[in-house]
């Protein structure tokens, strides 16, 4: 939000909260019924939501997954849920709970409770004891005394502990807008459903599993996806679907040990050569992914789509000069234009040693491993069969585990292409009655919001979509600059106090069917 | 030498050696002189020899450098010389002595006394506690008791320490060959000098400017560069070059940070990527390096040693079913054929992580180590403005050292090249009298002998040839699997007495200027 406008709009709200003050709150908005409810618990609703943040919540930490279920039921169950918790064999439990209104309609709320490893060594403090500062640590903010009742915190002030940002804050934003629209006498319009994944930073590698076995608990109108963080300057933004990805390592076998390059160079084949060749065989000079096969069955943008990119605010011109990059790739499309296309990315190279560390010797092995990043109409299964083919294409035999002698002396060359687990992308169209009443919601209580058709990013939920019959939209509250998978994680409180509102507005989406 | 050779060949020397203790050594040639000498004093040779072993030489070690020094000085003044310690500031001695006749002719004897780094752990023994084994310590060899006085050594028997092969071994050769002639009452034919290098494992980086201050005391009709080893088989070998040396780090510039692959992937330029794609360009399909002018100058093969090329026994068969290579590059031609040309290689690559550590980020930097070895013709700070050149031609700006914001801000692709320390190659023609001299001269004590134009590594001495306006040919001694460089280093006793039989051999080379 541009500043100016961010200044009228605080005045605005301001003059509504005077209103909630003497008693007109049943005729306000559920945003501004939230700020009134906000302003007057925020110490309560910190207590909550540091009580919820002391508890450690690694994925792979199952006594610690199992005590975060049991609390977050608790909290659940203090908002009228009789919470479920939903489990395959080996599985960290899914808490469930809703409130049934009998309307035809079902908003289904997922957000995740479990949070990326920490090493705390790398933080300014232990990430399991939430604690506030005055602003972003790495701009000297200081610690801060939780605010004495009545007392207002500044909103610039931050919590910090693993999972604030991502993903437990939009967890206590949706319970406390819940408190508030209670408390306020608004009625519900929906059947509202919260499904609180606790394997999301691992891939959701269960998720699948549990929502097929629950089908018809787990069904609804809209799936909106809590989690990410806002534009960057903060600005609200609302997305409309995910890239999907396939991961793999690649690695091309030359001779069976390192040979002196002086004796065996320009003899011995080099794998790091032969990898150099296949990674640049994989894109042209604009960007484009040179992949058989690799755009067919793209689902274009719309038009609507199309428009919506171009409001994007641009910020491409302040992220080169931050980021000191000379050009970017595809140019001059935009960041969001590229973003809403396939890519293919180098997430690494390593072959024998540089540097100090060099040898004059021809390595025995080198690797890249990549990922891919697929749109809407692809299938992850067939671009993982697309590169391998590319790759035979570029005269490779390809294995998918360590070749065998005979192999290697029998191929010229021989490449291992060990893929992780994929997912496909989804967008939801903009223009469905559902997508425009989540707009609506959003920008009553938030003002003008960006309109992305897709984050550049993944999530592991995009099968939902076909497998419920339902539409997928992502809901963002954090500030970009959460550090969410990092060390010194936080969430900035107004994102908080703003999330809280915009959940207000989508927990009374206006939305038909 | 094919199996049934070598045993005819020891029949004849079995007949020479007796013949010489019966008292007719005056008329028998350098080897067999050399060889009765040996059978006679193999328990002091080796005595001679564990002691030099013993004393650590690894190039850094300034103490151990200078007791080396010290021993070596001594055992050349108990065969006649007056050694002196050539330096510069900063660098350890070059021990030099000679042994004057008045001839007009001057061979000079290129050895060097350091030896590479040692990892002790690696070692199957301490690396300077010389010991002898039966055979090869990865072919079961067990620790042999020094023989008694008279009792001849296996000469499969070998003797494991740092530097028995490369160098200590050629020096331990020559000296005793001396003794052998002088023993046998056989006269000089030229003045010999021995020079004895301090600093070849450390690429000689001081030897040019000692040899310059010593220019007169340091010229000769011909530098014999004693080191290496036998052709694969353990077959004589005689090598008339060597290649130059370029090794350089390339390092690519992306984003200032790692960045998420999915929020930018697409967008921010991919330093690996742009990586792959420079050293793509370098070479094509068939091995032929693609930087312009990179082939400009070089000396052809004379019809001479293209005829000697097609006589060295074929390897390649046996190498790629023992290296597992399923090709090799330019094939039709041979290892030898392609070690004749110019080559450029990848050492090694690193850029962000790769496996199970990689993370779903666009790498910041992306660097490869190259090396490329020259051939005659071509000068080393040419060849490495033409790399430059050529990343200049595929788009790049280059700087060579940490690029400064702004660089980086307002080019689309840079790249930082690095480079080391490079040096010529030389190649002696065969045909001139000396060249065919010291062919002679081994095959008289050896037999049938390969002869290469040259070897395909490098050595810090290609500008020899021209400072002292002489002649560098190499002669080699020690067993292809030596481990030299490397960990359990060793030298066969066979190599050993055979080397001994071609240092007097080449002691007596019978040269004209």
């Amino acid at each position: 939000m541009p500043h100016a406008l961010r200044n009228r709009w605080a005045a605005a709200c301001l003059a509504v909260s005077a209103l909630c003050v003497i008693g007109v709150s049943a005729q306000t908005s559920p945003g501004s019924v939230a700020r009134q409810w906000r302003m007057q618990h925020e110490r309560a609703i910190l207590d909550e939501f540091t009580a919820f943040l002391s508890l450690p919540n690694v994925t792979s930490d199952r006594n610690g997954i199992a005590r975060n279920a049991a609390a977050l039921a608790e909290m659940m169950g203090r908002r009228g849920m009789t919470p479920q918790l939903l489990s395959v064999p080996g599985s960290n439990p899914v808490v469930f709970g809703e409130l049934t209104t009998g309307a035809t309609t079902t908003i289904v709320f997922y957000a995740h409770y479990d949070g990326q490893p920490v090493e705390p060594k790398e933080w300014a403090a232990p990430p399991f004891s939430p604690a506030l500062r005055s602003r972003a640590v790495d701009q000297g903010g200081q610690a801060v005394t939780p605010a004495l009742a009545g007392q207002a915190l500044d909103p610039e002030t931050r919590i910090y502990a693993r999972s604030a940002a991502d993903d437990k804050g939009q967890i206590l934003a949706l319970l406390t807008a819940l408190d508030a629209l209670k408390a306020a006498g608004l009625p519900l319009r929906a059947n509202l459903k919260f499904v609180f994944d606790g394997e999301e930073e691992a891939g959701s590698p269960n998720l699948e599993r549990i929502i097929v076995a629950n089908r018809h608990l787990l069904s609804g109108t809209v799936w909106l996806i809590c989690d990410g963080s806002q534009y960057p300057g903060n600005r609200p933004v609302v997305t409309f679907g995910a890239r999907g990805f396939v991961g793999a390592d690649i690695t091309v076998y030359g001779a069976r040990r390192e040979l002196h390059s002086g004796n065996f160079g320009n003899w011995a084949p080099n794998p790091a050569l032969a990898l150099a060749r296949l990674l640049a065989s994989l894109k042209d000079d604009n960007g484009r992914i040179l992949i058989n096969g690799f755009y067919d069955g793209i689902v274009p943008l719309t038009a609507a789509e199309q428009q919506a990119l171009r409001d994007v605010p641009p910020t491409e011109r302040e992220l080169m000069h931050d980021l000191l990059l000379g050009a970017s790739e595809g140019a001059p499309a935009t960041l969001n234009e590229r973003l809403a296309l396939p890519s293919i990315n180098i997430r690494g190279l390593a072959s024998a040693r540089v540097g100090a560390q060099a040898a004059s010797i021809i390595p025995s092995t080198a690797t890249a491993s990549i990922d891919m990043r697929l749109v809407k109409g692809m299938d992850h299964r067939q671009t993982a069969r697309q590169l391998i083919d590319h790759a035979r294409r570029q005269s490779f035999f390809i294995v998918d585990g360590e070749p065998a002698a005979d192999v290697l002396r029998t191929h010229p060359r021989v490449a291992r292409i060990s893929f992780g687990t994929g997912g496909n992308a989804f967008r939801t169209s903009m223009q469905l009655p559902v997508a425009q009443a989540v707009i609506r919601a959003i920008e009553d209580t938030r003002g003008p919001v960006i309109k992305l058709p897709t984050m550049g990013g993944s999530l592991p939920v995009a099968f939902i979509e076909s497998t419920l019959s339902t539409h997928l939209i992502n809901i963002h509250m954090s500030n970009p600059d959460s550090n969410n998978h990092s060390s010194n994680e936080n969430l900035r409180l107004q994102n908080l106090w703003d999330g809280i509102e915009q959940a207000a507005g989508l927990l009374l989406l206006d939305v038909r069917p």
